[in-house]
């Protein structure tokens, strides 16, 4: 299954998205219309674990069989918000994950040994459709980083790298969109990484069982049309049970906790000279299994 | 006035200090018995902003009037809680923002010239009166850093150094707890810093009426009674409306947000050998117009 958040009518909603992924089912009318309680967003379906996710295929099957038409809404009627809009936390980041990009970035010497992390602001966070604010009066430099994210299923810590992927709920695309020159100027990545709209997440969130094996997807960036990213997965330097078994050793991890795997080559950065962002730049990142995040910088 | 939260009888609530220091108003108790709607906890109270703070001072008058001896209830009957117990984000920190701090990490060069911030994840948050979790099967050098903390008190963009303290709702004391290992290991500071229990805040939030100048109060830390940090905030490199002018030039801040503002020289790896915490450390950070911060390491 497929999720995703979006505005309808000044409702705030969310729902499964339909298998042509044109529509999407409406869960809270679905609900309404069938007169049971169920998680009024994303992050409730989250924390209610295997209990909601069954109401939920219950809820779209009576929906189904119901009348289709009215709870499918197609995605032009719809304003579309980020899986989890309002995380209740700072977007986990890992830096230089990908050895290509940890030597474009500078040189070899910047292959971490340890995994490194940073966080972005929950007021960073925008979806798929919506704008990136340039900041042009305050930085020079903006650059998008194509990644895939992890979502957190349920709480745990000191998690072992063999039960990390029972800990996760499903995963999507994010940009982590960042201010090169904020970046370097203030040496800790926050302030460089944390502009408001930085941090485009979606299109929507894929559950982990449609996703066989998340350490093999390709992964693609383009940049008005022309091709900048592209890697696989499969080139991480830390695997995903090993930033989940880290990151948990001392930290508790939460529901809907939110993980950006980091970036592979190809960030504008990386060119001679560099290549950043400017206004009505088109940004498309693509990843096997989940689709497109597309937005555009003004 | 001085705002603390509390647990009694397992109910989560908050209150005003009493000018003793040893009781607190329960503002729950009182809006119950005076049949009035008031908000249910701190963020809630920030979040109302003056219209709040007017309906808290009529409440507390009205309890006065009534009945002090139920309404007043002695600290020694409460379970402390952070005063804003979940954080709606990371907790934003300045790093090296005292010069003989900056000194004593390494050198001279390590005196910042731009402002440098990183993060701890809300799940590091505790109290006063609570244990600090020695994590020692992940660290061998967990440490101090006494700190003055601002909180936020409303929603702004771009704002100017002129009207910074207009978006502060007050200030409280935080320690900084950090495995230096972890920190040294992981480049970005967030995984060194964001160990669970390693952000002790309190004992309460002190509304900015009530001190006159943050930027000349008096800061020490003691360990089992020791001095090891002792400075005056006259001492930022950043001042307060400096670090929010940044801060908010391309980041929304919003009611509730928690900026530490650096630690002064004195931190256990400044010492030479370094005097990092054990099991059984008493650890108490004093501010001048505030109070105390106390925690022992477990």
């Amino acid at each position: 299954m497929k999720w995703m958040s979006f505005i309808q009518n000044e409702e705030e909603k969310y729902g499964v998205v339909d298998e042509t992924q044109t529509k999407v089912w409406d869960m809270i009318q679905i609900a309404k219309d069938k007169q049971v309680n169920c998680p009024t967003n994303i992050q409730e379906l989250i924390e209610g674990g295997e209990e909601s996710l069954q109401l939920i295929k219950d809820l779209l099957n009576w929906g189904e069989s119901k009348d289709a038409e009215k709870y499918l809404i197609p995605f032009e009627k719809v304003n579309w918000l980020s899986p989890l809009p309002k995380p209740r936390k700072n977007i986990m980041c890992v830096g230089k994950n990908y050895r290509d990009h940890a030597i474009e970035m500078g040189s070899e010497a910047d292959i971490p040994k340890h995994l490194m992390v940073f966080t972005k602001a929950p007021t960073t966070v925008t979806s798929h459709d919506h704008v990136i604010n340039a900041h042009a009066e305050i930085t020079s430099e903006l650059d998008y980083e194509g990644e895939l994210a992890i979502i957190i299923g349920k709480k745990g810590l000191k998690i072992s790298r063999d039960e990390a992927f029972d800990f996760i709920f499903g995963y999507t695309i994010l940009n982590d969109v960042t201010a090169r020159d904020l970046q370097a100027r203030h040496k800790q990545f926050f302030i460089g990484k944390s502009l408001d709209t930085s941090c485009p997440i979606g299109p929507w969130i894929v559950h982990k069982d449609e996703l066989k094996n998340p350490h093999n997807l390709n992964i693609r960036t383009k940049v008005n049309g022309e091709i900048r990213q592209e890697s696989n997965t499969e080139h991480f330097i830390f695997p995903i049970d090993e930033m989940i078994s880290i990151l948990s050793s001392g930290m508790t991890l939460e529901p809907g906790d939110i993980i950006a795997t980091g970036t592979p080559a190809g960030v504008g950065k990386g060119f001679k000279p560099p290549r950043y962002l400017k206004s009505g730049d088109d940004i498309e990142i693509e990843i096997e299994g989940i689709g497109k995040l597309n937005n555009i910088v003004k």
